[in-house]
């Protein structure tokens, strides 16, 4: 598959027999992310989603209906050891997945598998070991660290370092669970000394999730040619950051407390071969900038190392709610404003030898476009809380409110092929 | 248990019908820290240490000698049950195994399930969902900082903020696991850009881990009143360093494959039951510094919020191997040089709903005396480098050698109690 061939699984023209699959936005057969979830009452468990509908993979796999070595994978409440699977073991799933779903000789036997998604729980899809996230979104980096640094907002090390920081694994949650204001220490600029209480800058941060696949032993870094092998999928991430706490805490250690009190993810794992259509050549660098170490240079890497997602943030206030509004649009851009690549992250964060597991979270970092349609967070489209966005209704914001709610989007799309989406992630803002 | 009363189990009239244990530098009776160990050739099981003997708690489980809530936590391959015990409840198996293991009439039917502990091997006595590291160490960051910032060592956040991020769960590595000197980004300050090779500049960092015991849900702060119960257990850390990565990498988001590449743990839980004997009053604050924010001031952890320990590194390098010399020391110090307590590390780290879970482990920064001979890494101790150090034999070091081993030690004693250690902590550096 890799060095990014299409097969049959990505024919524009194949269908499901699942009513609705055919041109869902998120999930038609060309899509086939895994997840974990449960039908109302009963145990978590894998799954396939499809169209408006999840397909039970526990239970397909009982049927013998599924391959042998991937069948093994399809059990428990997490989907660590399908991760864990060689890339062709995941290909020959997700092959095999396709034909079932597409082949109407298989709807009587797989109908009773079948579950209405809007009757389920989704759970979170692995049990993280560790969560890192990056700061590879240069646009945003530049935006931020002009706020923090007028005169010099890139530091010196940022176009030679993929920068990263390891996160809080335990306090990720899948789309749709609340998120509470949290409390901190922030020290106004006016103020003697800092104050404790909940954060008066709470922000979101646009970014792509990436699920780590095989991993690697302590003290074997990953070759940057076969990054490819250890990714298993991607997801939306929203990082939730209290503005005030980052900017006293942060130095000299990085953001802790500001951003660790929860993190959001889209439930769905969209599979590194589900996106095989929509591998962009990454864009050049700009006149001037240094080349990547060799460490973090490969030419296949550099022409799929993009990718085709068009990402979208929409937010409800508590007001629009009430008043039957649909979200509205803070920003639209694409992912391929990535300074270093999803392999390059892979690569970089192993080549000292630490090792990665399957189920590992990395983020890519808030992704912003240049233009200020396509700012990643408040801090960037309210210019660090100076400049309040209005929203339809006349309410305005400059950081997030109670009640506020943020939904996140991504769609992968390139000529020739279906569409496809990473579904849900969003989450609502509750007092502190 | 808690502020801070003793029992019978710290008694140092109490002794072991198990020979060897009674005077024990690390492990008499009065200890009784808990591990995971498995006698050669089979697998992994909870035990714990008494004198050169570990006692199998799975066996004795298995045979109905221990309380019935703390039996089935006695079981498997990680300590994570035992460590979300209700503090009563760990106290109880404690009075129990203490009983057991003075009273010579338990002798007969306990002697199968001990072990030589020489025939063993040790492993990580928990799965570790998060790693967080601090720099209470207020010395230490003294130092460090007047490096970086000569004019501004420690900066404004820093009397105010335990400052701490997150660190990397899955390279945490029991005593004795070999560290792989790292490969990485460094600036060497006369080269116009970064070479990627081996760390030049490899350094140990001296460490107190703390285990996490029950855990706090997401959301749900500590109080600081509370923290005690939330912490099962002590062991030594070393949070080995590659300071030329560090240099050039952490800004602005924090060290990161300076510090993932793996860190070293003594193996064995001291539990804080066993450490009740070794509570001290906290130190004043020099005069001057401001007082805690009111969520991390407790009067009871300030009268017990310090740990009578004394820690202490040495070096054994190739060469003293090879003549068969003894360990040089580099420091000694007590662990009283800690700024923020390990309960305001606890509340502070939950104070925005931050959910901690049994078995998480937490580092408290380098701990530095304040003279020389109590420095806690070589960055310290050769300052930056300039200084070389001679060890006895005449070689020098600035940083770690290939084939150089250090060895973290702690023993906490206190007028009227048995002293107690921690075991081994030690590693050797591998070439690149």
């Amino acid at each position: 598959m890799n060095w990014w061939t299409t097969d049959e699984t990505h024919d524009p023209a194949r269908t499901s027999w699942v009513e609705g699959a055919d041109g869902h936005a998120d999930f038609p057969i060309q899509n086939l992310p895994f997840g974990i979830f449960s039908p109302t009452g009963t145990a978590p468990r894998p799954g396939v989603a499809i169209g408006d509908a999840i397909l039970d993979l526990a239970a397909c796999a009982g049927a013998g209906m599924l391959p042998d070595v991937a069948a093994s994978a399809c059990s428990g409440d997490t989907l660590n050891a399908l991760m864990a699977l060689p890339t062709i073991d995941r290909q020959a799933l997700r092959r095999r997945l396709s034909d079932l779903l597409s082949d109407p000789a298989h709807a009587d036997r797989l109908t009773p598998f079948l579950h209405a998604a809007a009757e389920c729980t989704l759970h979170l899809p692995a049990r993280i070991g560790d969560y890192t996230d990056f700061y590879v979104g240069i646009h945003h980096a530049n935006n931020i660290g002009r706020q923090f640094r007028p005169d010099n907002p890139l530091l010196p090390n940022y176009k030679y370092v993929p920068i990263g920081y390891h996160g809080r694994a335990s306090s990720v949650r899948p789309s749709g669970v609340p998120v509470r204001r949290p409390r901190g220490q922030r020290k106004p600029p006016e103020a003697d000394a800092p104050l404790f209480g909940p954060s008066a800058r709470l922000d979101y941060e646009l970014e792509l999730g990436v699920w780590i696949g095989t991993g690697n032993a302590l003290g074997d870094p990953i070759a940057i040619g076969q990054a490819a092998d250890h990714v298993a999928g991607f997801c939306l991430l929203n990082d939730w950051s209290a503005r005030d706490f980052q900017a006293w805490e942060y130095q000299p250690l990085g953001p802790f407390l500001a951003k660790n009190f929860q993190s959001t993810i889209s439930p769905w794992v969209v599979t590194a071969e589900a996106m095989a259509p929509f591998r962009l050549a990454q864009p050049p660098r700009p006149q001037g900038d240094p080349a990547p170490l060799p460490y973090l240079w490969d030419e296949a890497d550099q022409g799929h190392g993009a990718l085709a997602l068009t990402l979208e943030v929409s937010i409800l206030t508590a007001a629009m709610r009430d008043r039957g509004d649909a979200p509205h649009r803070l920003s639209i851009g694409p992912a391929s404003n990535m300074y270093w690549t999803v392999h390059q992250i892979v690569t970089h964060h192993a080549s000292n030898g630490c090792n990665l597991n399957p189920g590992d979270l990395l983020g890519t970092g808030t992704i912003s476009a240049p233009e200020r349609d396509g700012y990643g967070s408040l801090m960037e489209l309210s210019a660090g809380g100076r400049e309040p966005l209005t929203l339809p209704g006349g309410e305005t914001r400059t950081f997030l409110e109670d009640g506020d709610e943020i939904i996140l989007k991504a769609s992968a799309s390139a000529p020739g092929f279906a569409s496809i989406g990473f579904g849900a992630c969003h989450a609502r803002i509750m007092p502190a």
